[in-house]
């Protein structure tokens, strides 16, 4: 680990800067090599210095280099960033001429993997810092703060001290075993049991809610060609994105956006008409919306008003019960529709929108939102937002369970305790006391470059 | 001048940092404001602090700021940069409280607009400052390198005091006017002025490369449809970016893409078929492919070897040929092709290939390479890179050919004196000793935010 990495911390793209990171024992004199200015050894640390970089004797740029010196920076190692004006030839160019002095590239997560490994956070912390670059909502952003700040650790590591504390009074009788006392009293194990289950159970509750913050809420815009799902999303976005013509079939590929509503990202998946076709490339995009649908939390299902007949409306809502996800039924092109047709699908509890003439779209809208409920996040909240947290408190919840069920059944306190230590595990894996390279590599693989 | 800008510098996009900056005399004090950590007015230029960013009692994330008071910064006023996680939520609520604090957000290039009005640059540099950031080839990240460190400047500044002694002899003359006094004769001044000329035309000479290298070469790949153009640009570009399909008409949008050759940067344009058609769409994207055919440098154009008979090809090429641009005829689909029409075409100077098969790929690009003969830009190289400087540089010119007329008529020395002024002004006006709000708005306004 003691190796020198780097990367370009920031967006690709033009920009009027660009910072490329390193770390690593020899990251300084790795950059002194080739840059022109002061003699960084011997400044002291979180100084910045102007100066140029050189490949040989080709000027590459006029940068500015932040200097940090061990212990005192995120990876706790030596690390430089060296601050370029935003071209991608020039990032390229400075990363290749570090590479020759002897960094090499970070893989993906690799400086908050050395971060946690030199221990400046424990793991669930270190993962919150992926969350927080991916938040896409002011929600999002702050349970992810407040994960990377430590209030979900401070909480995992009080359960696991209760467990301890149980685990002790098991142990104990263990080593009194053959003298078959009863150091703990059943009663009151269970009573703790049942106490850190309750806890742990709102933890695991947190989840729902969690997950809606942090990943957004598949929904999909479906519907017959021609049913206006395209003047839809674009209305919904306020901004033309997709293609809108009056030709059935303009849709072809996919188009994905997303819309904050209420704190919640929305994923509005415009798809291709679902009509039989025989076009090739159409095809494709059916099969598509097909796939998408069935993943989706919620569907927004367009009816075109002035196309179809009330029989035909009746078939399609059958299709759309029989996939068993939760829908909307909307009724487009409102104001050219016939009046009789309206009364009757008003009945069927159809919400009735001109999506071209923006009429009930504040309706739709609130429509959607019943079906998500959220509170906004505040600074300290703790709630779980990661599906391996989640999964590995479901499991010590069920190693705890597995306790009470064993001291009903009067089992020996030995094989408590296998279930007690299977459940610290468990919790232990949160935090990262307890890992392997698998579990590490799995984890920051997922982060971004320069990370 | 005196308010503080705020903008985001780096890309958009998530990334693990993102930097915002600013600059103003009180930015540091707005900084203090929404800042958690230490006083920064008592910490020394060139420094970096971590601390947490506050909107009231709602953390908005930890962040690293660099502080650089003025004169010694970019901009030579007291400037801050937030190094913050790269989401785009934090990077939207930060900049939020920082403009409820006093900040105002910064206009295109108002960073850099600022720095040539403190006088850290002139006007020929600050330009150089977005090419830099603009560039797409090693060339051009080096052409704008040496001109943003002065190289051009110096040239321009050398043309002026060559003029400027020029003109004292000239006004010495208007001051003793009366008296019909030549202290400067007239073949003095006329090798003087040619001395001039000749070292100004090989500056004007150098755009020819330097727009090149600056703005690449518009290349366009045409042809009928199923030709094989897409198949040809995902060769060139040896990656799938176009859909390709064997359904003539696959190709509505016009896909723009960028590949370097021998350091010139071409951008192949893969166009929808030129068929008369009677798809709407489609019949935007062939009237679209017509205007970026009449744009280009250089076409590309493609025969389906297996479609098209001898007459049919005999007739393209004169449609080719009425263009008046440059034209390079590639037979595609060799491997398919009738032999008797190959050789017959072969006369005419075709170019073989086969795209799907990679078939003389690399001639096809000597080929294309050999209309564009660009020498590699050295660290120190002055060239013109500029349209505006190109321009001023032959009105600097036709203003020095009407002084040398004006003496082969034998006018006075006060109508010389006002085209040499004259020259002196266009020459000014690159380097921004001369300068309006109009020239600069115009100027600064096509930079990005944050530079």
């Amino acid at each position: 680990m003691n190796d020198t990495i780097v990367a370009l911390a920031t967006a690709q793209g033009v920009s009027a800067i660009a910072v490329i990171r390193l770390s690593g024992k020899d990251c300084i004199d790795i950059v002194q090599k080739v840059f022109k200015g002061k003699n960084l050894q011997q400044q002291p640390s979180h100084t910045l210095h102007f100066g140029t970089i050189y490949d040989d004797k080709k000027v590459i740029d006029e940068v500015l280099v932040s200097l940090f010196k061990e212990p005192n920076s995120f990876t706790k190692e030596n690390c430089i960033e060296i601050s370029c004006h935003g071209s991608p030839v020039i990032i390229k160019e400075i990363i290749k001429v570090l590479l020759k002095k002897g960094a090499r590239l970070a893989e993906p997560g690799e400086f908050t993997k050395r971060a946690f490994l030199n221990g400046r956070f424990d793991l669930a912390q270190a993962e919150a810092v992926a969350d927080l670059i991916n938040a896409e909502t002011d929600n999002a952003r702050q349970a992810a703060l407040n994960q990377m700040r430590g209030g979900f650790s401070k909480e995992i590591n009080r359960l696991r001290e209760e467990l301890i504390h149980f685990a002790s009074l098991i142990e104990l009788e263990l080593d009194f075993g053959e003298e078959d006392v009863e150091f703990a009293k059943r009663d009151d194990l269970r009573y703790l049991i049942l106490k850190i289950q309750t806890y742990l159970q709102s933890l695991i509750d947190s989840f729902d809610q969690g997950n809606v913050i942090k990943n957004g809420v598949p929904t999909v815009i479906a519907g017959k060609p021609n049913a206006g799902k395209s003047t839809l999303l674009n209305t919904l976005l306020n901004e033309e994105r997709a293609i809108v013509s009056d030709i059935a079939g303009t849709t072809r590929d996919v188009i994905e956006d997303e819309v904050i509503l209420g704190g919640i990202n929305f994923r509005f998946i415009d798809t291709a008409g679902l009509r039989e076709t025989q076009d090739v490339i159409e095809a494709i995009g059916v099969e598509r919306t097909k796939e998408r649908m069935k993943k989706a939390s919620l569907i927004i299902y367009l009816f075109d008003l002035t196309q179809a007949s009330l029989s035909e409306i009746e078939e399609q809502e059958k299709e759309l019960v029989s996939l068993s996800i939760p829908f909307i039924k909307v009724g487009n092109k409102m104001d050219k529709a016939d009046k009789s047709l309206l009364s009757k699908l008003e009945e069927k509890n159809f919400l009735f929108i001109s999506a071209a003439n923006k009429t009930n779209i504040q309706q739709l809208k609130e429509k959607i939102l019943s079906y998500f409920q959220v509170q906004s996040v505040k600074t300290g909240d703790v709630m779980v937002t990661n599906i391996r947290h989640y999964q590995n408190l479901l499991q010590t919840n069920e190693a705890l369970q597995r306790v009470l069920d064993g001291m009903d059944q009067e089992i020996t306190g030995d094989f408590l305790a296998m279930d007690i230590r299977q459940a610290l595990h468990y919790l232990g894996e949160i935090t990262g006391t307890i890992t392997t390279d698998d579990l590490l590599d799995n984890i920051f693989s997922k982060f971004c470059i320069g990370k």
